[in-house]
Order: C-alpha cells, then sequence, then structure tokens
C-alpha cells in the first residue's frame, strides 16, 4: 500500500507530521510518500532513523496554510502539498492521502480540483471518529456542509454506515439522527424529515439520538446537517478541554491536592487513553474519488500516524469502492 | 416579594422542591407559595423547622409528569400545579413562578394557557445560564424553537441582554451568534441572515462564536435557534458527566489512585463549585407575561433554592417589564 501524508498539514509543520509518517512506515511497513517542500522534508528526516523503510519524498513548492481562506486557496495554490497529495491518488500513484491540514482547503482541492465526487454523491461529507468509553462512533457531516436537505442526510448515512463497516469492524452499525429528543416527531424540519427517509431505507435505522445516548454509544453512525455536528464536535472538544484544564488548575492550587493528583496520574492516563482523539488520528471526508483522512491541526506524531492507521483500514476496507457500489446499484 | 413553587417539579417531587422552598425562604426572607397536592406537600413540610418562615400551601390536584406528552397535557390537566401556578402570577397575586417539572409543559402551559406572549415577542425563549470558569452567560434558545427565523433569533438577542443587564448585573453585555466559524460569512443560512440583523441592530454585538470561546467567557449573550442551542448545552452537559464518571472509575481501579483521589478530592470540589448548573439553579423563560424559571429535573434543594434566587434577581431587575417595553418603544 501507498499512502501519501501531506508534511506541510499540521500547526507545527513538518516536524509532528514528518515524524509520524517514520512511525506509521515502520509499525506497519507500507510505502509513505511525503508530499511537501523537499528541502524541509529533507531537513526533518534527516535527524531520524529511517533503516528499512519505504519513504519517498515528492516536492510540492506552495503550501495551503490554516489561516488562507480555502476557496481562494485551492484555487490559486495549484501547487500545492494538498493538490500534488490528492493528484497522486486520482492518477493511481498511491492509495490514501492524510493531512492535518486546512479542513476547509481540504474540502476545495479534493471536491473542486482534484478527486472530485464520487458519481451519485450529491454532498461529500466530512466525519469524525469519536473515541467513547464504550467503543468508537462515526459522526457525519460535521462541517462540510452548513445547510442540508433530507436526502443529503440520508447518503451521509450510508456512507457513514459503509465506514463503520469496514473501518470500525462493525457487521450491522446501528445509524441514528441527531436530535433534540429521541422520540419520532422531535428535531426540527431537517431531522424530521430526514427521520422518514431513514426509516424507509434499509440501513439499520435505530431512531433519534441526544448527546447523552451517544457518549453512551447507543448508536455507531451519528446523523446530522454541518452545522449542528459541528457544534457537537466542537462543543464536546471545548467542555473536555475546560474541565481538564480546571482540575489540573484546582489540583495544582494545594500541596495536598497537588499530592493527590501525582498519586492519581496513572488514573488519568487511562482516561485520557479511552476518550483521547489523537488515538483515532483523523476523520474520512467521504464521498470523493479517494481515501482522504483529514486530521485535527493540533496532531502531535502519535496522532498522524494513528490518521495513516485510518487511512489504510479505510483503503483495505474498499470504502470508496463501496460507496460507488451502493450509489450506483441501489437507492438506500 | 412572592415567590410560587412547582412542589411537584422534579423528579422526586416533592422532596428537593419543599426543601428548597424552605431553604429560599429561610435565607431571603420572601413568601414562597407552594403549589400542588395539599397532603403530599403538608407531609413533606411536617419534617422541617418552620419557625419565622412565611411559607403558604396552594391546593392543585393535578400533576404534568416528566413523560407526559406536553401539549396534551397543557390542554387536559387544567388543574396541574403547572397552571394553577403560573395563574396566580398572571393575576397579580405572586410576583415568579419556579419549577423543575417538564420543560414542554411549561412552555405549553405559560404560552398557550396562562401568562402567554408579551406583545410584540414572536416566540418565547429557553434560556440557560451558564456557570462557566470565567463567570456567567445566557444562552437562548435552547430548545423552545427548533425551526427559527433570523427575526426570531434578533429578539432572542434582546431578551438576553435584557436578562444578563438585570440577573448578572452586567452594564453592557456582550451579544455574539453561536456559529461554525468566528469569521463573519462563516454559518448556516439562518445564522448569516441573523448576522446581518444584529450587525444593524443597537445591541453590543461582538460576531460570531465558537464553543471553545463560549467556555472562555469571551461572550455573555449566546444567540442560537433552539435545535443548535439544545446540541449545544445537552453536548456540554453529556459531555461533563462522561469525562466525570470516566475519572472516578479510573480514580477507583487501584489503591493507590483510589488514595490519590482521596487526597485531591478538595480539588474536585472546587471544579465543581466552579461550573456546577445547581448553583444557577434554573433558566429563565423569557417573553412570557410573568417571570418562569424551569429548573432541571435532576434539581436537588439546593439546586431548587438557586432557582428561586434567579427569580428574585428577574423580578427586582423588572426583566418582564423592560422586554415589554424594548419591544413596543424600539425596533432594535
Amino acid at each position: 500500500m501507498k499512502i501519501v501524508l501531506d508534511a506541510m498539514g499540521s500547526d507545527n509543520y513538518p516536524v509532528p507530521d514528518v515524524a509520524g509518517a517514520v512511525q506509521a512506515a515502520r509499525e506497519w511497513g507500507d510505502e509513505i510518500m511525503l508530499v511537501g517542500r523537499e528541502e524541509a522534508i529533507q531537513q526533518e528526516l534527516s535527524s531520524l532513523d529511517l533503516t528499512g523503510l519505504k519513504l519517498e519524498i515528492v516536492h510540492a513548492p506552495q503550501v495551503i496554510e490554516m489561516e488562507d481562506e480555502p476557496a481562494w486557496a485551492a484555487r490559486e495554490k495549484k501547487n500545492s502539498s494538498m493538490h500534488v497529495g490528492m493528484n497522486l491518488v486520482r492518477d493511481g500513484k498511491a492509495d490514501a492521502y492524510v493531512t492535518a491540514g486546512n479542513t476547509g482547503g481540504v474540502l476545495a482541492v479534493a471536491t473542486l480540483h482534484t478527486l472530485r465526487r464520487i458519481q451519485g454523491v450529491r454532498r461529500p461529507a466530512l466525519a469524525v471518529i469519536l473515541p467513547l468509553p464504550a467503543g468508537r462512533a462515526v459522526a457525519l457531516d460535521i462541517g462540510a456542509n452548513v445547510d442540508c436537505r433530507p436526502e443529503h442526510l440520508l447518503q451521509f448515512a450510508l456512507m457513514g454506515t459503509i465506514y463503520a463497516r469496514a473501518v470500525l469492524d462493525l457487521a450491522n452499525p446501528r445509524a441514528a439522527l441527531l436530535s433534540n429528543g429521541e422520540e419520532p416527531g422531535k428535531g426540527n424540519a431537517l431531522v424530521k424529515e430526514t427521520y422518514k427517509l431513514m426509516a424507509g431505507s434499509n440501513l439499520n435505522f435505530v431512531g433519534n439520538i441526544e448527546p447523552k445516548e451517544i457518549m453512551g454509544g447507543h448508536a455507531d453512525v451519528i446523523i446530522t446537517g454541518g452545522f449542528a455536528g459541528n457544534i457537537f464536535v466542537k462543543t464536546l472538544e471545548a467542555t473536555a478541554k475546560m474541565l481538564t484544564d480546571l482540575i489540573r488548575d484546582e489540583i495544582k492550587a494545594s500541596p495536598l491536592t497537588a499530592l493527590g493528583g501525582l498519586l492519581a496520574k496513572p488514573a488519568f492516563g487511562r482516561v485520557a487513553r479511552r476518550v483521547d482523539p489523537f488515538e483515532v488520528g483523523g476523520g474520512p471526508l467521504l464521498g470523493v474519488n479517494g481515501v482522504v483522512i483529514v486530521g485535527h491541526g493540533r496532531s502531535n506524531a502519535r496522532a498522524i500516524k494513528n490518521a495513516i492507521g485510518q487511512a489504510r483500514k479505510a483503503v483495505q476496507g474498499r470504502v470508496v469502492e463501496t460507496i460507488h457500489d451502493g450509489l450506483t446499484r441501489t437507492k438506500e
């Protein structure tokens, strides 16, 4: 398998990006193509032990930065690491593309300039893999489409189900609609209309779901429009950060609680490992003609390595081919 | 001041409800009218020290239960503690109504059967007071209106600003729109249209806001449609519960971390006090002809007491009168 890693993706590129790629190459033995400014990548690699690894550098002179306006950058920076990297996948020279870069940029480059939509897909969707105490769940769309129609959400459900089967190894993933109440009549107009479509499909639809039940692992595929989905994911992230910061500060505030915190440290470590997004690494952009995994800008090397792991599973699970077949063969 | 407390509100009514009312009567010296089944209230009061307190029981034979369908219950249970209690406010026999009961029931009874909307209010909105490390903020709507138009959100902003001035003691509250990005062009169609209305108003509009910045205290009044608002509040609550449960479990998992947890306990107590919703007690239903405070079903006596405290401030701050004046006098 050949995986393209955008070396110019994360907030601190190329340091964690290159280090994560090296970890992945060592762990799985795949060939990793590092795309970006050759000199910067070369320099980063020079300090690492590369014995026996299959690494290739593909030069791309431009970088889509985090603060770039996505549509503009996708149009104007045609030699960016995103363009060059995704074109390698489009042209069959690589199997997947992984980046921790500007999410809007990834969307624009993938859908408008390089890979483009799978035939029959109305709207590509950005998914996140939620690490929950009860296991993992896919949630989509989390921001690619802020205004959606029910038919879009039905396709998100199909694509999310295919991903959950292939990557989360679930035989019959339970799909649920994010809503403000579990009863069938609950939800805004979009949710109510989508509910009918989902109930009439051959997906394993388990009804509406609220955040508490998502955390409790009551569904495997969480379907939502991109606006509410974005609020959901960002609120989860912000609350977790607020609470952990607060706990850290208050524990440090007195010598006795600081000692307690020191003794309890392994417990905090276990908590982090059970719900750490960096253990997942990234979420897929579903509905484009190629495996694309998008990681968090704050990714460290471990997160990058795990994002590459997501890409491997998506390739092995034939996610893109299955979505293509699912959309052309049946009307689910 | 006379405050009506729905004795049949919380999940464990009338125990925490009556106990909280007694605490409030003692702390602030107000007259509390306990509305509900007389015998049950009487029995609950019999075990408490009531010396010097101004308490009155108003009998209401019916109860709107948590599992009742709101519109049906509001129509059919005309002698419920909600109807009787809110009619006391409507008829000028009390200054405010406080309940930890069925939220949909409160909405239906208030808007359709008893207090009704303030003239000029398009949609009453349910608000929550967020206890954040940096201070308190009002967020609305959190579920009364799942499908909103921009004009509704503009009124929510006006009502929320009035509440923040009166109850949170802020001279010039900063109002912000919950969105998927901070830049002016971000948001779904509703947010983008509302942005223009807000920018053209004389409110202290500080632009779009994301969950992370809400937690950081970057705005005092958070404006959102009821669907996204509900997802926001419930995700915050569910994430906090998931994390605290997980930390508790992992700390208990070994003797050493359990000892650490014991020593660190005061720190956890300080965290809880800084972000505990029960310290706030409840949020207002804004836009109806009377002060209505709605607490969480899981409220304990302290939460009920604090919800009564919210009601006192709303009455003292003349929230209802100010909303009325704000809507009839100016087009903000």
